[in-house]
Formats: structure tokens, sequence, C-alpha cells
């Protein structure tokens, strides 16, 4: 561990920890943030008034609209003065949502990330390679923080170039790498077909993130690239990657930081607590960053937390895998699903390759999914590159069927030949909507 | 000034610390670099004979080809379990050069970039906007580090999206932006073109560099931005941007970091050093790196030195602009031009746009220049859209007039409507050969 005393700390001590953290945020921002302090106001509630863990419930949520309502700096609690960064994600207005860092916010997150490194099976002596994009988006400079703050010799080489990343994987021989599953599988993908054994180079362990992925995709991973595949969780709003993140002992949830941000997992609809194990959004309080404290910010993030001690030691609340989000949980006809449940069936079937989408079209008046899927390119041979074979047909059939099953969805397969859907050298874009004017669900 | 007691020093405190920096430096690569061990055996140069800056001429050169034949890891002077962090460029092999640093090597890198900022008018309360590519290539995260060190709220935008740097730009109100001067010169234009006055913005000063640049460009940049702008130099070889960089004070020659780097210049043919103020092939020495020492690595960039010292008060040996590089000096039909010289002649006509492009053609037996300018739209629409009007046509003439006379050379002149050349989101291209079967030189 890289905080071995925090990260294995008793129950009560975490506690204690948190509670001085949650009254610290809560004056912080009643003080300097004219966005909360009014909330406050019109709740009635004053800082003193939170006394224990359990009176967060007393609190305001935060939301996705409230970083675009206040763009750029009005939910910052310090002055931009003594800003040390500004990262941001894409937002759905066109403007980027914007996020802010105090010197010691900065250190904090290296701290966490390695951790997550550590936790991963990393140690100083690696050679790390992050293929993440740097940028304003988090994910890359986040890990880049994490691997400085461990010591590790990182190489910067930010997403695309497919072809220089396996020169340096290759030449440089990396121990630990980190990207979007999706990406690094382009890569092993691109590997293959240069006639290269994936399993050939010197990883060990991998750190991936930044969009939702599965078991199926975990094993694919690991497999291929004879690697130890953790999964890392985080969102700009609360911090950037670190928030969460797997241990390699256990691969069993990702251990929250929960010295530096307070979990609730709430129903979407009710904003009622959900017990442990039960599925609901992801809700963060940040216990100890300066310059964008946030208050019980709705992730939009679906999962499940549970507070069993980790068989690795870790103290920490841990969370499951991202199920999805409330708000790409697909409705068609009434039935929900979450891509990850499509994705999860679909791996498990044999000659697919991992690269998937789901485009969402209207039949007539009705909604429908068609879901393109791509076959490897063994299989594709064996059938005489004839999409129309018979197994392939079979292959279509087994899927409907247990999508049928298992999601209580119908949906229409078109089946590509290999390399036909777009690669991704970022996240992948595992939805399509192409309903011309769809309704906000049917 | 950053480090003023450095900064200022006197004459004598300086070589002081240079020659400790050069004799651990010496000792360091004859100790535990290889490659160096087997060049000293071979001139029969024990440590101890450098005893005197003077001395440094005993020592065998370094260029590039050498990184490339000790690729990847042949130069490092620690073990790589130590390195911090590697990073490279691209080389004309299509392996990547790879450089790589330890943790005081980036501290140190921090510090000189800082160093360059402070001299750039940065101060810790900025907002400062970084446009550089992050990723390998040095430039990205070597300003990004020296932000981070001296504390300004840094904008990790990289190259790319222009649009979204704009919007960055105005709703975040950097103080200080830093690119290549091409790509800012790209981000002005979109500006322009979308009917923003770029003079509008917060922004005080700019850092350019990662690509040869002319005082022409400097004044495009100052009266479009209203801003100082300032060039900053470096190579991965040897470090990456922060080996010197320009006072707003003065902008008078950049300002070597010269207790971290030893300068000489010397004639690329004969080796022999020139006289301060004569054009030469920049060569340095590091006197504080750990992980990657280098001993009088040949830039191939051409500038000249002077040791006067700058109205800023700073001490340091000041370098001039890099004129070209000695491998981009375009030689036709005996006589040597760089494309700097070209540029410098083309900027000061009225109605041109800063983008060109110089092509290399074949005409018959005979290489010729092929100069592809672009004219403004403002003059486009003076002359009614119409290219072979009699004011471009007197134009061009004018160009061919000016190069003649001041380069010596004979150009056809082609001129493009606006935007018809191609921007650029990174480095410029400016020279582009189109010979097909072309000898080195002719």
């Amino acid at each position: 561990m890289y905080n071995p005393d925090i990260e294995s700390a008793s129950i009560s001590e975490k506690r204690e920890l948190q509670l001085i953290g949650l009254k610290k945020t809560v004056e912080n921002v009643y003080e300097n943030v004219g966005f909360y302090k009014q909330k406050f106001d019109e709740l009635q509630i004053k800082p003193k008034d939170i006394r224990s863990l359990e009176d967060i419930k007393k609190l305001p949520f935060t939301k996705k609209k409230d970083f675009r309502d206040q763009y750029p700096y009005g939910l910052f609690a310090i002055p931009v003065d003594d800003v040390a960064r500004i990262h941001g994600s894409s937002g759905t207005s066109g403007k980027p949502t914007i996020v802010g860092y105090s010197e010691r916010d900065l250190k904090n997150w290296g701290i966490l990330v390695a951790r997550a490194i550590v936790a991963a099976g990393g140690r100083k002596s690696d050679v790390f390679h992050n293929a993440y994009g740097y940028g304003l988006f988090t994910g890359g400079l986040g890990l880049h923080q994490g691997a400085d703050e461990l010591g590790v010799a990182t190489i910067p080489i930010s997403g695309g170039n497919t072809e220089r990343q396996i020169t340096v994987i290759n030449d440089l021989k990396p121990r630990g790498i980190c990207g979007t599953p999706s990406y690094v599988l382009s890569i092993i993908e691109k590997m293959e077909e240069l006639g290269m054994d994936p399993r050939d180079t010197n990883l060990d362990y991998g750190i991936f993130g930044a969009e939702a992925w599965s078991e199926e995709i975990r094993l694919k991973l690991e497999n291929k690239l004879g690697i130890k595949a953790v999964d890392i969780y985080g969102l700009s709003e609360i911090m950037g990657p670190g928030v969460a993140s797997e241990c390699h002992e256990a691969q069993d949830g990702l251990h929250i930081a929960d010295d530096h941000f307070f979990v609730e997992v709430i129903n979407p609809d009710t904003l009622e607590p959900v017990a442990d194990g039960e599925l609901g959004e992801l809700v963060f309080t940040s216990l100890q960053k300066e310059a964008l404290p946030v208050i019980r910010y709705r992730t939009g993030d679906i999962a499940s937390i549970t507070h069993e001690k980790c068989k690795c030691g870790r103290t920490t609340t841990r969370m499951s895998r991202v199920k999805g989000r409330t708000d790409d949980m697909i409705i068609v006809r009434g039935v929900n699903v979450f891509p990850s449940e499509i994705e999860r069936e679909l791996l498990q079937i044999e000659g697919l390759s991992p690269v998937y989408q789901i485009q969402l079209i209207r039949k007539g008046v009705m909604d429908a999914i068609e879901l393109h899927i791509e076959i490897e390119i063994s299989l594709y041979e064996q059938v005489g590159c004839d999409l129309l074979h018979e197994s392939i047909m079979n292959m279509k059939r087994k899927i409907q069927h247990k999508l049928k099953n298992s999601c209580l969805i119908s949906v229409d397969v078109v089946c590509n030949a290999p390399k036909a859907l777009p690669r991704s050298e970022g996240k992948a874009t595992r939805v399509v909507d192409k309903r011309n004017s769809s309704p906000v669900s049917v």
C-alpha cells in the first residue's frame, strides 16, 4: 500500500477523519461559495448543524447543471489567483465543464493516484506507459501526476498513433500501462495485425477506466496481454481518476479513497439511500478539497457499494464497477437496459471482436435497437468471408436469444466483417442514437 | 527574476559553478555511460584532464546519430529503475529519439521554465494557457512543469480544437499563453473569422517556440493580440524548452540557463569556435543533469551568442534567435538560404497572410524554389478575387526582387487565395521538398 496507515485504518478512525473533513468542507463552502451559501440559506442549514456524518443528509445535492450555471469559476472556493490548475470535460452545452485545483489539491490527487498504481501492482522502479489522452481531460494528467508522485519512469505518450505506441511498448519495456480499455484493445489488435504476440511484451499490469467496461473485457485484456487488469474510477467534478480503484490482490470492487471522498448511493428517483449491495446513483462529497469542494455531487453513475473488508487488507468502502449512467440508460419499449449488460452477453460469444455498437433506430413508429457486431478474422476466413454463412446466422440468433433472456430486449443483429466498425483512440462510442426526432425515452 | 541570485550572478561566480558542474558531469559520464567511456579512452582523456572550462575543447562531440545508435537507454547514466520520466522526439529513422530524467532533473527543468515564464512577464497569480502539444514531445509538459513550479493556474489545453481554445481564452481569461507561433497565428486567424477582435482578450504575454520564427512574426503576434511575445528555446536531447528564453524587458536575445548548460558556437565545417556575434552551430554541455548528461551536443541549430550584460539585469550568456538548422539550410544552385530569411522578407509585404510554404521543385534538370504565398481577405476582395490582378502581379514581382537582392535567390511566386494553404496545429511545415530523386544538395 502507498499509504498503509490510512488505507487500512479502522472504521472508527476513518469516520472520525471523515467527520472532521466534512465539517471543514461545509464551513468552507458556506463561507466562500455563494452558490452553496444561498442553497444552505434556502434550506435553513448552518455549518454548525452538521454534527455527525449522518447529518450529511440535510445538505443539498450538487448537479452537473450547477457546474454549467456557475461556469466558469462560480463554484470555486479560492480566488483564481490561488488556483494551480484548471481542467475541464466536454459538456452538452458546448462549453466545457471547468474544474480547479489548489497546489495542495494537486498534491493530494497525485497521492491518490499513486495509491491506485500501487494497488494495481505498480512499484517505484517501473517504467509506466500512459496512453490516456493528455489535455484538459483529467485522465492523462491525473495518471501522470500519480506516476510522478510514486516515482515511476512515466512515458507520457498520450492517446493516438497506435504504431508508435507499439514501438514504445516493445522498445522501452514498460511494466505497467494505463488507458481506456477500448483503446488498449485497439493497440492489441494492431499488434496482432503486425504479426506480434501481445503476450511477448514486458507488461505485468494495466489500469483501465474513463469508460464503462465489463468482466469480459477484463478477461480479454488479461489473456491477450498476460497482465492483471484493474479498474480505476473518477470524474473531473470530484477530482479525476483516483476517486476509487481496484487492488490486484482481490480485483473485487474499487477501493474508494474515503478519507477524501464520502460516498452515498441513492435511488435516482426518490433520492433516498439504497442498501449496501444494491444498485443506485453514486453521490460524493469531497472532504479535503480546497479549490473546488463539492457537496453531495450526483455523479449519474450507477453502482453499488459495500463496507466489508477486502482480503487485500484495505478497509475502505468499495464500489462495484460502474454499470452505466443514469442518462445513458437505454429505454426501449418500456424496458431499461445499460450498454454494459449487452456487452457482458456479447463478449461471451466465441469468434466476436470486442468492438460493437448499439444503434438506436426508428422502425416505422417504433424505436428499436440495431446491434452492430464484428467477427474475428479467424472466423471470417472459416466462413469464406460469407457473412450470410449458416454459422454466422446461428451466432446472430444466439445473440438475440441471450439478450431476450437476460436483458428482456429484442434486437436486430447486424454482423460486420473484421475491422469494419470504427476504432477509438480515446473513449469508445458504444451507443449511437439514429432516431431522427426522438422523444426522450420510448 | 525567479532565481535572482543565479540569474544575475557575476561572471566569475558563474564560471566557478560551471567548472564544478563540468567536472562532475565528465566524471559521471566516464563512470556510468559506456559510450562516453569508450570515446574518452579513444581520445586518451581522463576526467582529471578537465581542469578549466577551456579544457572542454578536449572532449568529444555528441551527435543526433549517437542517440539513434544508443537507442533507447544506452546514453542514460542512471539505471532505468531510477528514471522518473521518459520523453522523445520523432527521429528520421522511424524510431523516436528517447531521453530520460531523474526526479531532480524534472525539478530543475521546472525551475528553468519557471525562470522563463517570469522573464516573459508571468506571475504566480496568472491564469496560463498552454497550447503546446502534450505527450512525448517536451513542449507541452515542459511548459506545464514550469507553470506548476511557478504556481500559476495552468490550463493544459494542448494543441488542436481551435474553437475550443478560443472559448477557453475568452471565458477563463488567461494572462499568459504559450505555443508554437504558427499555431497561435491560426488561433488569431480563427478569432478574426468569427468576428472577434483578438485584442479583446485578457492576454498580456506569450511564450513561443519549437519552430524557427522571425521578428516579423513577433510583430504580428504582438500587434494582433496586444501582448509582449518572447522566444523560448530548447531541445529534448539537452532538456526541452527552457534551455534559453527571452526577457520581456529587452527582448534582445535569449538568456541561456548557463548554470545548467555550457554553450559553445562552432563552425559546423571546421568544428572551430566562432567569435561572439558570429553565426555558427550551437553546442551544449549539460552541467547538472543526472539521468542523461550530454557532452558537447551538436544541436544543428544556427545562432550567435553574446556575453554582454542585458539591460534587464540578467548576466547570462545570450543567444540570438535560431536562424535555421544546419540540415534545413536550402542550397539551390550553389546559394545557401534559410527559410527564416525568406520569411523575414515576405512578412514585410502588406496584404500577405503569415502562412507560406517553400516548395523545392525540379525544373527540367535544375532545382528551383516555388514560393507559395497567401493573400489576406481584405486584399482579395479589393482585387475582386482575381489572383491575376495587376496589383497581385506587382506584389509577386516585388517579392522576387526583394529575395533576389537580400537572399541572392530566384524564386517562382505562386499566389493563393486566403486560407488556401494548410494550417498547423503544432509545428508548421515551411519547406516541402517535391524533387523526386533529389541529390543531397544542388
